[in-house]
C-alpha cells in the first residue's frame, strides 16, 4: 500500500474517532509497530488507536471494519513470537490505556480487569486481601493480563496451577464489526452455550478484541519450601523428575538448567556451580505438605544420583537458591542474540528433548542453551547467534527447526506458552491435522468475515 | 415426515452401512429415543447406529451426510435436560460399544479412553495405579466419559478439582461430513491454535462427534476428613459458608440440604435429624491439610450458630455422615414426580438462592427441595409435582421458571452442570446477549453447514 493510501487511512479513521484515540506520531508508531520476537517481519502501521474504553473500543472496530483496515490489537508487546506485529497499511489496537482493576471478591474468589493491567498489579492485588492470581510469565512486571489472555500465557506456576486459560471464567468482547459479546459468567460452574471464553483464550487477537476479564483466584499459599540439586549427568535428573512425578508429588515449581545455561549464569554471577555440573533441578512446594514435599525430593533426587542438594524453608535463601534460573535467559543474552524457542513435550519425554537438542547443537554447530519448566514439559531451547552475520542466522533457523520437529516427533507441540504469532504459523501447518485446519479456518470465517483482526498471524494460512 | 419415509432413511443408511450397526427393532428405538430429562418431548428416530471405531462413525456421519438425516450422539442416556432426546426423522448414534480403556500412564498423569467409558470405570482404572479421575456427576455408575464431555459435567468434586472441562486436554472428533479431526495434545501446556478441545466440551453433540478422550489424572488424595453441622436457621448456614470461603479453605466437598429434603430424607431412613433443623450442612476436607481443615470449619460451622457438629477422619464414619446427601435426590422421589433444576450462582448468593426459592415454593404452593453444591453454588431446587395432574405440572413449570430467573437476577447461569439440552434453549436466549446468540450460530454453521447433528437442542434458535 502506498504511503499515501496509509495516510488516507489515518486520516479516515480519524474522523471517524475521537482525536485523542487516534495517534499517528510517526516515532509513537515506531515504539507499537512490533513486538519482543527475532526472525518476524513487521511493516509501518497506519496509526495506532489507544481507546479508554469498550465504546470506544467498539467505534474502532465499526470504523476498522468500514474502512477494511487490518487490525492488530495489542497489549505490553512483550510477545516473543511476532503476534503483535503489525503490516503495513493495518493499525495498531493498544489497550494500555484500559488498566483498571473494577473489582476484587475474596468470598466469590474472582477478580474482573480491564486488559491492560499488568499481570503484576493483578498479583499484588490479589495478594492484598490474602488471595492469589497465579499465572506468572517471566514478563509479568511488563505484561498485561489481556495480552495473557490472547496468548493463553503460562510461567513457572503452570505444574500445580496450571495456565491463564485454566482463571479466565468470563470475558467481554468487541467483535470484528464492533458488536459487544460477553462470555462466560461469574459462578464457579456454568455450562449454558459453548465455552466461547477458552475459544478467545489463545486466539492472540484474531477473533475479537478482549475488553474486560474475569478471573478466579485462589487462596494465596503459604510461603514455598525449596530443595536444588545439581547433577554430574543429564540422565540423572531427568530419572529424578520422572520419580518425583511417579511418587504423586505436585510442586509448585519444578524447573531445570542445562550445562549451557549454568556455564553462561557461572560467567555472569560467578555463582561457582561447578564444571562438573550437568543439570540443576529446582524443586518448591507450597502448601500444607511442602516440608514434606521438599523433603521426598530431596531424597529422591539424592537417590537418583545428584551430586549436590540443598533446600530451605526461608522465604530469603528460596530466592538465593531460585537465582541461578531468574539469570538464566539474562546470562544467555551476554553470549549473543538470542532466538528461544518454547516447545513442550509430554513429562516424561522432557529429558529426551534436552538430549536431542544437545545432539542438534553439537551436530550444528550452534550454541543452544535450555532451561525451562520441568514439571510439565514446557521447554525453552535458546539458540545463541549472531543477527548480523547471515550464516549464523540461517544456522540458528536451521537449528530452530530441528528443535521444534524433534518436539513434535515426541509427541510435543510446537508451543507451550509463548504462541503461535508470525514465528510458528507454518509450523502450525505441520501440528493439526486438515480437519483441524480447516475447522481453524472456518470459525476464523464465522466471527472475522472479513479477515481485518491481525490477519498475518497465529492461525493456519488459507 | 412419514413412517415411509423414515423407514426409508433407515433402509438407505443400512445400505451404507456395516449390517450389525444399523439397529431398527422398535424395541430398541423405543429405549434410546430419549434421556431421563422431564418436561421435553421426544420423537421415533429411524434407527440406533451402534458404531464400534472411530472409522465406522466417520461412516455413519458420511451417510447421514449424504441423506441430509439429524444425528443425535449419544452417552447412556442419565441426561436431565433432553440433550439426547430424538425427533422423529433422525436417527440416534450410541457410542456405547466405544468403551476401551486405551491408556492410563502415572508418569504423564494422563488416561485416553473411548466415549463409551463408564465414568465410574475410569475412576477405578485411575485409583488402581494410584492415580484419581475426580468429576464425579450423580450418575458416575452408569454415566459415560463421552456423555460427561458433551455435557461438561460436574459433581461434588468440583468445589476444589473442577469439573469434567478442566480434565479433558485432547479430543478425536469426527465433524459433521465424516471427517476425523484432533484437538489439544497429550502434552500438560500447549497454545498451537484456537482451543478446539473446549469449543467441543460442553456443547451436547451439536458439532461433532467425540470418538476419543484424553483426560489428566491427579495423584490419589488421602481418605478425606469429614464435618456434618445442623443448622436452626438457614442464613446460619449460608454465614458459615462465607465464612469458610473467606476464611481461604478449600474443601473437597462442601454440599447442603435444606429443611424440605431434609424432612424427606427422615421419612425415607428415619435419620432422626430432628424437626428443627433447617439446613444440613457436609464439609469434607482431602489434602495434607484435611485435619486442619475440619477442625477449622468445625469451628466455623459453631460459631455461626450450628446446633449440632460432628467430625470424622474414618471413611466408614464418613460414609454414614454424608448418607443424607446420598439420599436426597431418592427421598425426594418418593414425593412425588421430580423437576430438578440446576442453577448456579455466584458463591456469596447461595444462601439467597434457597431463601428465594423458599419463597416460590410458599407463593406458589409447591414443594421444593434445595440441595445441592454450596462450595461453588450450583444447587439442584428440585420441584415435586404429579405428572397426571395438568394443573399440577403447570405449576411446577411454574415454579422451575420463577427459580431460573431468580439465579438469572442473582448473577448466576440457567444450568451449571446438566447442560442446555431442549429443556432450557428457550432460557439460553435470555442469558446469551445478542452478540454471543450470534455468534453461537455462526460457529454452528461452520462446523454443521447441514446442520444435521443435534438440531433440536442446545444451542439458541436462528
Amino acid at each position: 500500500m502506498a504511503r499515501s493510501a496509509l495516510t488516507a487511512s489515518g486520516a479516515r479513521l480519524a474522523s471517524l474517532l475521537p482525536a485523542d484515540v487516534v495517534v499517528t506520531d510517526p516515532d509513537v508508531i515506531a515504539f507499537y509497530a512490533r513486538d519482543r520476537s527475532r526472525f518476524t517481519v513487521h511493516g509501518w502501521p497506519a496509526a495506532v488507536l489507544m481507546p479508554r474504553t469498550t465504546d470506544e473500543v467498539s467505534r474502532c472496530m465499526r470504523a476498522a471494519s468500514e474502512l477494511g483496515v487490518p487490525v492488530v490489537p495489542r497489549g505490553a508487546g512483550t510477545g516473543l513470537s511476532g503476534g503483535a506485529n503489525a503490516a503495513t497499511g493495518s493499525v495498531v489496537l493498544s489497550l494500555h490505556r484500559m488498566n483498571r482493576i473494577l473489582e476484587i471478591d475474596p468470598v466469590d474468589r474472582i477478580a474482573v480487569v480491564e486488559p491492560g493491567v499488568i499481570t503484576a498489579a493483578l498479583r499484588d492485588a490479589a495478594a492484598a486481601v490474602g488471595m492469589s492470581y497465579p499465572p506468572d510469565p517471566g514478563s509479568v512486571d511488563m505484561c498485561t493480563v489481556g495480552g495473557n489472555v490472547a496468548t493463553n500465557a503460562g510461567g513457572m506456576c503452570c505444574v500445580k496451577y496450571g495456565v491463564t486459560a485454566d482463571f479466565v471464567i468470563g470475558l467481554e468482547v468487541v467483535l470484528a464489526d464492533g458488536r459487544v459479546m460477553r462470555t462466560g459468567r461469574r459462578t464457579v460452574k456454568g455450562v449454558a452455550g459453548y465455552d466461547l471464553t477458552h475459544l478467545l483464550v489463545g486466539s492472540e487477537g484474531t477473533l475479537g478484541v478482549v475488553t474486560e476479564i474475569t478471573v478466579r483466584l485462589v487462596p494465596a499459599a503459604p510461603a514455598p519450601h525449596t530443595v536444588v540439586a545439581s547433577f554430574a549427568r543429564l540422565a540423572d535428573a531427568g530419572a529424578a523428575v520422572l520419580e518425583i512425578r511417579r511418587a504423586g508429588l505436585v510442586p509448585s515449581l519444578m524447573e531445570i538448567l542445562d550445562r549451557t545455561t549454568l556455564g553462561a549464569v557461572d560467567q555472569l554471577a560467578q555463582m561457582r556451580l561447578g564444571d562438573e555440573v550437568a543439570a540443576l533441578l529446582l524443586i518448591q512446594g507450597d502448601g500444607a505438605d511442602a516440608a514434606d514435599l521438599v523433603a521426598a525430593a530431596d531424597e529422591i533426587c539424592t537417590r537418583s544420583g545428584a551430586v549436590d542438594v540443598a533446600s530451605s524453608s526461608d522465604p530469603d535463601e528460596a530466592t538465593m537458591l531460585l537465582e541461578a534460573r531468574r539469570l538464566a535467559l539474562p546470562a544467555l543474552e551476554r553470549l549473543g542474540h538470542c532466538l528461544l524457542d518454547d516447545v513442550a513435550v509430554p513429562p516424561s519425554r522432557t529429558v529426551d528433548l534436552i538430549a536431542a537438542v544437545e545432539e542438534i547443537s553439537a551436530r550444528l554447530g550452534v550454541v543452544i542453551g535450555v532451561f525451562g519448566h520441568a514439571g510439565d514439559g514446557n521447554m525453552h531451547p535458546t539458540i545463541i547467534f549472531d543477527d548480523a552475520d547471515p550464516r549464523s542466522r540461517t544456522a540458528a533457523l536451521a537449528a530452530f527447526d530441528a528443535v521444534t520437529q524433534k518436539a513434535l516427533d515426541l509427541g510435543g507441540t510446537i508451543t507451550g506458552e509463548h504462541g503461535v504469532g508470525q514465528l510458528k504459523r507454518g509450523w502450525l501447518s505441520r501440528e493439526l491435522d486438515p480437519a483441524a485446519r480447516a475447522v481453524h479456518v472456518a470459525i476464523k470465517a464465522a466471527l472475522d468475515p472479513q479477515g481485518i483482526l491481525n490477519p498475518d498471524t497465529a492461525i493456519p494460512e488459507r
